[in-house]
């Protein structure tokens, strides 16, 4: 269960009642949750001098700004087990006592801001099972919040995958836009992002990890996204796809620029053996599947890219999981098909993009990018520290 | 058996001792064989009689040109049952005797002219069993061939699809250029094509029909492509993806242009649902995996088309093989993603188009498009009958 491992992570460090505000991101595998804590009593100490020292607005007239300190965090579940979520909430209390601990205004009570499409499916649930109203925040819009505040206000966010290397790229906030994002989620949609709030969707696929879940679990019979993805590290792929070398007998497509472990047909190799998928490496059926549905995303996004001339491409969502190889194929991909031109670019926080664009919703962290640093690097926990401006 | 199905078919009407020239090409997956016949008595007759009516050359010089009428015939084999293939050429003896028949010039003997990746891979094999020499034809200048031929010659070649009936273009010769082809064999070839030889594989994938066979044989134990072709044609996909109702419960996603009943997942459902592989029916299984592929087809041709404005998108390749659901999921892609400013095209001889411009290189069918009619309709059998200038 991802829930619990990075629960245990990261709530060890967060006292129950200091954590307040949450935002959801209910997706149509996993629910990703978002929750700013102001952390041990030692953080709410400088909260409290930061406060002070900050609690005259900045903007004039009788709205008062305060600085927390604090940190950001993050939780996933399976949509499926909708319940441990709700649980979850319901067992700490998470938002009602941040609310009284932490001076957040009160009209904030019982809401919680909730993107994706579980935020309508599951609205009367959360009604009815906590007494808390799912405030819905667009998801593309959400996505797009998210993927701007990571990538202006974290250093070290965004990285290229080169040969089994990150290589962070430090983005100059005056040269973000345009950009394409990519967020792989059960589906796939593709955004142009042309600044803050400005964005459309221009594609999408519906070969997304949805996909390599679901087709993987009837494949190999995996428990679940992370013993896949840790087959297919596993795994060869080409045991079960038909390379051009397979048809061209061991030798390059050369004219067409095909080299003779390209993949010409993923899969197509169990047309011809005699093989039950039972005779076939659980490893390297999830192996080709991944690498079937890495390469495709990554082709259709570069495509897109390439239609509305967008130089970067941000590859976010849970199916990527800082996994070596689907960023790998991915970075192949784009490279490959953009003969050198295009560069996929990954985020840290990528699977919370839309969790974190929900909580931006809440018009707390508003200035982020005027501090110095504004937030901090990143743990090996994945918690952005940060400093948040309270309107009270 | 393909090969044996279409072979009682077609052989029947075409007497062994009066075949000849044959052409074939030979994939990861199928061979595609097209062979010219001169037919019955009363053809031969009739072909004496043109040939003498014709026999002096149109250009000057020592040329002398004969028109033969005949027809085209196609067959199919299993590229794992290449031996087949062998046999039937071996039994029939098929080149050499039409050479002895029908007057084709002597340098053509034990020579085949082939493309596809097994003209590479099976070149010892057929000098060895057949002492055979296959005269290697490039592969995407073939399908080029193949599908010019057919687009100029034939009439009622290509038509669209659309809410499950064909309709029948006329394409105007001096309108053809520059078009998109996408040849779906056991990989995806997309090609720019801009005249007579003149063309550029701009793009491809490895998600084609030999992922639908491949996939569609591990997940569904079906015995061939046809028997996996019926089964998705029995399924239902909704059984399995995960449709953007799935996710927000029931309701469109209209802000974005996705209605309730859109795949948001491919084989989404898969997650959730504690079922296992044998759990689901095969045809659900069969259908929306047709669906996933053929809907990825469509989209990244729609993406090639777009980035080189070509209007007019030619599908052809095997994976087609005239099935409505395939023709029909390929075509609402393209409409869907071109907002209805695309149309999606097919070719009655779909399957045949490296094979057909093999035979072409042989440069027998100089001047059809100069015949009237040059070549006739289509039997049910798909032979075309065609009239061969032939130099002697």
């Amino acid at each position: 269960m991802d829930g619990d491992r990075i629960e245990e992570a990261t709530l060890a460090n967060s006292p129950v009642d200091e954590i307040s505000h949450l935002a959801l991101d209910i997706g149509g595998s996993l629910i990703k949750m978002v929750y700013f804590s102001t952390g041990s009593e030692q953080s709410t100490d400088k909260t409290q001098k930061n406060s002070s020292k900050d609690s005259h607005g900045v903007s004039g007239g009788n709205k008062h700004r305060n600085l927390l300190n604090g940190r950001l965090y993050f939780l996933k579940f399976e949509t499926s087990k909708i319940n441990e979520c709700l649980d979850f909430i319901q067992s700490k209390q998470l938002r009602c006592r941040g609310v009284q601990h932490c001076g957040f205004p009160a009209s904030d009570k019982n809401i919680i801001k909730a993107t994706g499409g579980g935020a309508f499916k599951f609205a009367d649930l959360f009604k009815e099972k906590l007494d808390i109203s799912l405030d819905k925040v667009e998801e593309m819009s959400s996505l797009v919040s998210g993927a701007n505040f990571l990538l202006k206000a974290v250093p070290s966010e965004a990285f290229t995958y080169v040969n089994g290397q990150r290589n962070y790229v430090q983005i100059d906030h005056n040269d973000l836009y345009p950009y394409l994002l990519v967020n792989i989620g059960s589906g796939v949609s593709m955004i142009k992002v042309d600044g803050d709030g400005k964005y459309e969707r221009v594609s999408g696929t519906s070969v997304g990890g949805g996909t390599f879940w679901g087709l993987g679990k009837l494949l190999t019979k995996c428990k679940s996204f992370d013993d896949l993805l840790e087959m297919s590290h596993q795994g060869n792929n080409r045991v079960i796809d038909m390379l051009v070398g397979d048809i061209y007998g061991g030798m390059d497509y050369l004219k067409i620029g095909l080299s003779s472990t390209a993949i010409a047909s993923s899969f197509g190799k169990a047309i011809s053996e005699n093989k039950e998928l039972e005779e076939y490496k659980p490893e390297d059926v999830a192996r080709s599947l991944l690498r079937m549905i890495s390469n495709n995303i990554g082709q259709i996004a570069y495509l897109n890219a390439l239609r509305f001339g967008l130089k970067r491409i941000f590859f976010g969502g849970f199916f990527i999981r800082g996994h070596a190889y689907t960023m790998d194929t991915i970075s192949v991909a784009v490279d490959f098909w953009s003969k050198g031109e295009a560069k996929a670019m990954f985020l840290r926080h990528e699977g919370f993009l839309g969790a974190l664009g929900a909580f931006m919703n809440y018009k707390l962290v508003e200035e982020f990018t005027n501090s110095n640093p504004p937030v901090g690097d990143l743990n090996d926990n994945g918690i952005i520290e940060c400093c948040v401006q309270v309107s009270s």
